[in-house]
């Protein structure tokens, strides 16, 4: 098997992304076992005399230190959700409807991310192939699993220098166009409180079942409103995700709890959907369970700009609103703008037949590496300032 | 301590009804542990003359054999509820606002009734106490658990011979009344089904938690009704006991079940309930879980009518409505008249401070010797017919 060192080496084998592809996805990485991937990226890394390589648990973090006025952060995680039954590794080639796919588990999530991120980072500083900006690049653990394990978030908590930067690219799925920002989300129960009877004399009790017909009404009769902000239009929802009530078949409940879940633009505030939430379900106990906020798409930031320019000049992707909560949101929270670009499309994220097409990799790679060499460039889309 | 056998003496301790419930209580029986009990009441049946006794698993079952005309059952379950914490065993006299109680789990819920049943079994039918109608004393295990392992259930299957006769009495509380009859139970699951999606992108699904507001509604807006049946009134109860909907914190729900529990008026049969609910719930997926008929309560039979009387002219306890499914329905179901009748307040059964006055023991007791004594004599509430 070709090491991901042999796979990357630029102007070698590196210049096949489906191998290096194909050798990152083989190297199995289900979250909370990402330590042979991140032991081969860390080996590839600290063979590249350009980079400053750091190793936190199985976080990978490799800089330049070329001294420009502007750092960008390139960031992707090693792990994937688990194989699908029957395994969807190792990785295959299958001629497609529109020409070759990389089948299975991560080619989609993310590693075809990481792939780019990989051959870029071992070709964009080396003698004679000088980015505009220094780069971090950060391969990280723990994305697909509960948020308290995510290693990006670990790293932002214990290393917020290592996440400093001007600009921010995540390389999860967009189907090689730039998706930016991302809703917030929130998470509400909305409990009502009855008396318990038995069910055989329910007019001594009073049936907290039946005392949620309003919240169920109300939710029925919602419609999520459209926001656009900084030029995007971001599409809210908002509805239960779950509903439980009850002890006993012959029991009236006492008690009955609605679960909502609420995906806001990121030009609202956490407290914002909170109030807006406890205003829809008025007369009623809401209790949030868990909330985090969105990220405006910064695009009209410098960098961010002739960025989702650059892409489009090379991919033909256009930048498109994110709706799922991503590890970009935690880069605003650094106050770094930040977007989500990579081959794949997100819908096959997760799913058994997770693939991408051999012919989105290279233009991927080449629009971001163009950018990098060229720098943020006003092209005419200029300094826009925060709206 | 007190075995049975001395307890229930007639003229001896027997005398003492609350002796007697003590001892009977005192042997702990929670459900599937009767067989202690189970043995002490076989000693004291076996040690009467006048009576052939069979038993069966933890069931026992004792006969008169003296040609009358007529054959009344007497049926009590042995078991029940488990203990409070902390225990509420062994039994203790208190000195409650109105008498004496007797405190401690199954005073209640039923082994005042058993006591009475073991007083009176010992004693009619001994020489010079001649009952006018054959007696059948039943002695039964695991009533307070799944119906599957009811030990009246598993007599009625096996022995129905042992369960003939023409009319029964059940000794579960009745507060020294009568109380005829019982309510049907029918459950069913009303159930919504939508298109899973990811909350993010709820628009890409269909949210069966809010299909189901229209159950919730007209469940909400349900007035149960009130049914006259052979002179009693018997009022439904018509409500949700359960509801579950919802897989993830971040998935639009394809699935809501609401489990909806209906008890009809002994005049309605299973299928006519069942007919009620999906009328109810037009539109919805309705599917029955469970189902028992009720059981008429039977007090316009000739037996019946002058039993009524007779504790009445006794206690001062009128008949009232059951509304609980009790094994009175078992009866209901081989065709014979039935009725509730014992010393407790129904409302404290199975509760931590279960407990009986003991000014109710000795009258119900009198009032169902003299009876069976008396027998079913026409005292002008004459044979009605069934209506």
């Amino acid at each position: 098997m070709l090491t991901l060192a042999q796979a990357a080496r630029p102007g070698g084998p590196g210049e096949d992304l489906v191998a290096l592809l194909a050798a990152v996805c083989d190297i199995e990485s289900v979250s909370g076992r990402e330590r042979p991937l991140a032991d081969a990226v860390e080996v590839l890394l600290r063979a590249q005399p350009h980079l400053e390589v750091l190793r936190d648990g199985d976080c990978v973090v490799a800089r330049t230190h070329l001294d420009r006025p502007r750092r960008v952060v390139v960031a992707g995680h090693l792990d994937t959700v688990p194989l699908a039954d029957p395994p969807n590794l190792p990785t295959r080639l299958v001629d497609g409807p529109d020409g070759p796919e990389l089948w299975g588990r991560g080619t989609v999530d993310m590693k075809a991310g990481i792939a780019i991120m990989l051959a870029l980072a071992a070709d964009l500083g080396r003698p004679g192939v000088e980015p505009t900006c220094d780069l971090t690049w950060v391969f990280y653990d723990q994305e697909e699993v509960e948020a308290v394990r995510n290693g990006l978030g670990r790293l932002a908590r214990n290393r917020p220098d290592l996440l400093a930067g001007d600009f921010a690219i995540v390389g999860e799925p967009s189907d090689g166009g730039i998706e930016g920002g991302c809703n917030g989300t929130i998470r509400v129960e909305v409990r009502t409180r009855g008396v318990a009877a038995h069910s055989a004399r329910a007019w001594a009790g009073v049936n907290a079942i039946h005392l949620a017909a309003p919240v169920l009404d109300r939710l029925a009769a919602y419609v999520p409103a459209q926001v656009e902000v900084d030029g995007l239009v971001y599409r809210e929802s908002l509805g239960a995700v779950g509903i439980r009530g009850g002890v006993a078949g012959n029991v009236v409940p006492d008690a009955c709890v609605v679960t909502v879940n609420y995906r806001f633009a990121p030009s609202r505030s956490v407290d914002e959907a909170e109030a807006h939430l406890r205003e829809l379900f008025a007369g009623f106990e809401v209790v949030v369970t868990d909330a985090a906020g969105g990220a405006r798409p910064g695009l009209d930031a410098p960098l961010a700009a002739a960025f989702a320019q650059a892409v489009l000049a090379v991919t033909g992707g256009s930048p498109r609103p994110k709706y799922g909560w991503t590890d970009v949101a935690r880069f605003a929270q650094l106050g770094i703008p930040a977007v989500n670009f990579a081959p794949g499309d997100p819908l096959l994220a997760h799913k058994d037949d997770e693939r991408v097409p051999v012919a989105q990799l290279a233009p991927c790679r080449d629009a971001l590496r163009a950018w990098l060499l060229a720098g943020p460039v006003d092209r005419g889309v200029g300094a826009v300032s925060r709206s």
